[in-house]
């Protein structure tokens, strides 16, 4: 018998913010691949009869753990039905796409299982809706970090400045000085607000608020670390009213 | 005793796209307040024993709608647990910010539950990563069907062509025509490939593919009809190799 992956998105952090399609790939697994950000309460739903691998990798890790990640695949799903298991969204910044195409070239079966992306839980988590009638008709999800392999920048944050209303960018944490000032020089106003959520949905969720001037500052003070998201826009004033967790 | 409301995103179409939280809330809740894009398989999981009210409303429908189902979840949440059920997720043209504000000002309780948005579970099951590394740092989520109460076109499209690499477009069906004009006129190669999906997600789950030059006129001539969700990218012809749905 030959196996299938199912590339399963687990969620941004709160274990029940997980679909049914996603436990009930979990449930009738026989090997897990599991990343860094999977949740307790997640991997404590694989049976016992399954094969846990933990595959987790820190970002800047180079290109060779993709591999090894996609040799694993590749091995298990020659005989047994192999979750490949993420946080978040498979294809928002996940690399569903890169190993499902992976996949393909071997003539392995898979399926996508989408998740709660960690931008969007975070955000109501907080209070903060990424869209709104009255301040938003569009919100850009983009990486903070850029392929290292890439020989120019991509992300054009000068040009997205002005372009959208909302802005949430993941894995910024470490060049949000940088961004900031992108950002303003391509016109944003100063004092546009800014949220970063750390550990977002989790038991852990926290959010400093600033501006554009002035949040890369309030983070290194409130000691914010990765996993955080960051939102930029008028909607982030909503969470003052709106906010409804403790 | 007082009720809460829990604003709930029911998830794409595929009902088992729903999470555990959201289930959770179904099965308590006493009454269910529910949109009309929300599948039939998640109406069939509301207890015998609650009350079930429709509040779907078609595109273009004023405002008293809102207003109407704001009066209901207030009368309801007076004595009582109320689930309102939104297709996709709240926040992402949900509409479920202006909700909280409403219950906020009335001193109602709620919570906020995170779904699947229509966008990503649409591309998903289409074979489409919204964001790929070598295609695609930013995917930008907008609307199409912009307030009527607006004074002026809210929606950069000029401006948003050369800024983001994907652009998920929402409810814009009926002005894909005019919207792919502005993007060519902003800078986008005619050719940049576009996916119009109708009903994603669900058995009835059909994608028709183009570019910015024909798309609005295959769309045409396939009587492709909302809800439909416009994808427009690169990684659109990412479908073709690792779309996985017969």
């Amino acid at each position: 018998m030959r196996g299938k992956v199912y590339i399963v998105g687990a969620g941004p952090g709160d274990h029940k913010l997980i679909t049914l399609k996603a436990v009930e790939a979990i449930k009738s697994a026989d090997v897990v691949l599991y990343d860094r950000l999977v949740s307790k309460g997640i991997i404590s739903m694989i049976p016992k009869s399954a094969e846990k691998v933990y595959v987790g990798r820190d970002v800047g890790d180079d290109y060779k753990h993709q591999d090894y990640t996609n040799d694993l695949m590749l091995k298990f799903a020659k005989t047994k039905n192999v979750v490949r298991l993420k946080g978040g969204d498979p294809f928002i910044f996940g690399r569903g796409g890169e190993e499902a195409e992976f996949l393909k070239s071997h003539k392995i079966k898979y399926e996508i299982i989408p998740g709660i992306t960690s931008g969007i839980g975070s955000a109501e988590y907080s209070g903060i809706p990424l869209t709104h009638r009255d301040y938003a008709s569009s919100v850009v999800f983009v990486t903070g970090h850029e392929d290292a392999k890439k020989k120019k920048e991509y992300v054009k944050w000068k040009r997205l400045a002005k372009s959208v209303d909302t802005i949430v960018i993941m894995m910024g944490l470490s060049r949000l000085e940088k961004i900031c000032k992108e950002l303003v020089a391509g016109g944003l106003d100063k004092k546009t607000p800014v949220a970063v959520i750390q550990n977002g949905t989790t038991p852990q969720h926290r959010m400093v608020k600033g501006d554009l001037s002035n949040i890369s500052q309030k983070v290194i003070q409130a000691r914010i670390r990765a996993p955080s998201i960051i939102i930029i826009g008028k909607v982030v004033n909503l969470s003052e009213i709106i906010g409804w967790r403790k």
